[in-house]
């Protein structure tokens, strides 16, 4: 396996914590604050407006779409930040839908809630549109020819269960069907290849695996038959041809250009910037690897110890994102049992614990104390003590 | 005049510059980097997931809102923060249209272009509805009955002329019109009364007169009458009734928490967090009075030296927002040789000079060397140098 020890060394780790919540909000990378106080003084502080073009902040999502791009196995220049995920599903399947006659957007029941609500909304506007989800096992069958778009999360977000994005892209072109590819769970976590799966759209977020920090921006990805065909429904001024012609009427800018909307969020461009620092020096052939190692040992270590836990996730790791979970009645009261323990896993209704595996800094030692103390939990029933059964506002 | 001093002294300004652009982009705080600093730091470096109720990173968006509420006369709990003002604009005109079987969007052409390319977006999605735009001095004939949604920025961005509010609403509302306001140039810079007005919707950024950093978020604004009727277009999952239930359909969320669309930017709102440190210690009518004797002032001084300038900007203060724009046909160049000197303003085609006044750091001794520093160059016709009329990419 490859050696991560010095990405893991770029990472501010807690005392006392293992965190397997990357696959929510990544670990902040050490060089983060520093990153960010130099754009918010040097940049911003004393180059006021002339930071658009001096400090590149006018540039940087078409810059920082490039270097994602790499991780996602995407043609240079056809990803852009900017926005939120759930922005970027509903920008996605309008551009997928201006391209097609059908009225049909498909989707599952594993996808992420927020992608059908987006889905729902737009529908909403249009005339004579319908959403139509699945269970996830059913997409293939579902593929007909009145569906106009696909659009699927690669990994579930629950059960860290991975579509087969080259099958399914193939199965829906053979129908005439265009893919939008959520990547949420899957970008910095598996070896996604827009390109050589001929994605047609694709989408992400930066704050989970690629630890941009909260709230930082989302990226989108057009094929390159597409970009300069699309009108985009989110017409917003930096998408303009020449924004600051202030022309009365859009047009559409150039490529992926077009694809942009309002200000980018020049602050969490930076610290996005500093978390791409690492990003760019590893490969993604090497973290998919390593990561399904760091599954495959982490479901062995819990599940030789916990005999009370189901898998949730794939056994076979390539089945499976970067991310191992377990059926558990009492899981949310475990899993704040395990958080009490320095433990740090997540909990999905109805019953599931879940925990993220991201190479750049968890390594088997963490996994295996990780899997000894939730032994520990479950030995002891410690999950059953009332204080660990209080619902949180967000979990 | 209520002294700013204690304000000014809040910012950082760079040495040797008169800034005259804060309706682009406001000075920075000198609380901001250290406030970001901790967030990144304390908050996302320690406290990890846990901060999104810990640290209170789920409700700043609404907690945020009631303090820009106080700041433009609207009802506590009835604005709040997040995306950009492009995507605020199309959500806000979708909200006001799932209200009315009326088709016609109207607008005018003083508006700023992204308000009318997410119009034109919006309407582009729709079955048979329309965009109209009318001159500025046409809107009020141009209210008619078929009229769904009157859209208006209240201060141009070019001349600063200022829409009346209370008017064109009330007369809006005599013929079933409803009203969208965009607040880009009135939040932090008019003594704006949403609620005394009677306005529908609003929306606005942070970043100009609000002093809350490059990319930082928008707002918006709906009417206690309205915010439980609307359905949201962009429905994402934090505008949901219940987020982390994660239901498969969208429920809209409770009043204006369904306005919330997804993952809010979270250091972005700690750099708004600071400025609005100072904007809580000021009363909007002291920032207008000011703004109203600083814009006479630069008017008068600028006048009576410049022979070449003529007024773009409204001569009655009580009819300019916070700027003072000049028509000059060598304004761009003109403009360049003056930032050389450092007096930043800037240029709007085809010949605006464009000076705003921002009383939280502007005073008169600032605007008084800035009218010397532009009939200098005026007098010795330091525009007419090849080396400022070249063009930049943004300006």
């Amino acid at each position: 396996m490859t050696d991560f020890a010095w990405t893991r060394d770029q990472f501010h780790q807690p005392d006392g914590i293992i965190y397997l919540d990357g696959n929510s909000l990544g670990l902040m990378p050490k060089a983060t604050a520093a990153r960010v106080a130099k754009t918010i003084t040097d940049e911003w502080g004393d180059m006021l407006i002339t930071a658009w073009n001096k400090a590149g902040w006018m540039a940087a999502p078409a810059r920082m779409g490039d270097r994602i791009a790499r991780l996602i196995g995407a043609e240079a220049g056809h990803v852009v930040l900017g926005d939120t995920l759930s922005i970027k599903v509903f920008q996605a399947l309008a551009a997928a839908l201006s391209l097609t006659d059908r009225k049909v957007i498909l989707s599952d029941r594993g996808n992420f809630p927020s992608d059908l609500y987006m889905a729902e909304g737009l529908v909403g506007l249009l005339e004579g549109h319908e959403l139509r989800t699945v269970a996830p096992e059913e997409v293939l069958e579902s593929l007909t020819k009145d569906v106009a778009v696909l659009m699927l999360t690669e990994v579930d977000y629950r059960t860290g269960r991975r579509h087969d994005m080259a099958a399914l892209t193939r199965a829906a072109h053979d129908k005439g069907i265009i893919t939008v590819w959520d990547l949420a769970h899957s970008a910095g976590a598996t070896d996604v290849n827009l390109s050589g799966c001929n994605v047609d759209f694709a989408i992400g977020c930066t704050y989970k695996f690629l630890n941009a920090g909260p709230g930082s921006p989302a990226f989108i990805y057009a094929a390159p038959r597409h970009v300069d065909t699309i009108e985009p429904a989110l017409s917003g001024w930096l998408g303009h041809r020449s924004p600051f012609a202030f022309d009365l009427t859009y047009a559409p800018g150039k490529g992926i250009e077009r694809l942009r909307v309002g200000t980018p969020a020049v602050l969490q461009m930076a610290a996005l910037d500093s978390a791409l620092d690492i990003w760019d020096q590893v490969d993604m052939t090497d973290v998919r690897a390593a990561s399904m190692e760091l599954g495959d040992h982490f479901i062995a270590e819990v599940l030789k110890r916990c005999p009370d836990l189901t898998l949730a996730s794939p056994q076979n790791a390539y089945d499976r994102g970067s991310q191992v979970s377990f059926h558990f009645a009492e899981g949310y009261a475990a899993m704040q049992a395990l958080i009490a323990r320095g433990v740090i896993g997540d909990f999905r209704a109805p019953d599931i614990m879940r925990f993220g595996i991201t190479p750049l800094y968890t390594n088997k030692y963490d996994l295996t104390q990780a899997a000894l103390i939730l032994a520990d939990i479950l030995d002891k029933r410690l999950w059953d003590n009332p204080k660990y059964q209080v619902r949180a506002a967000v979990t």
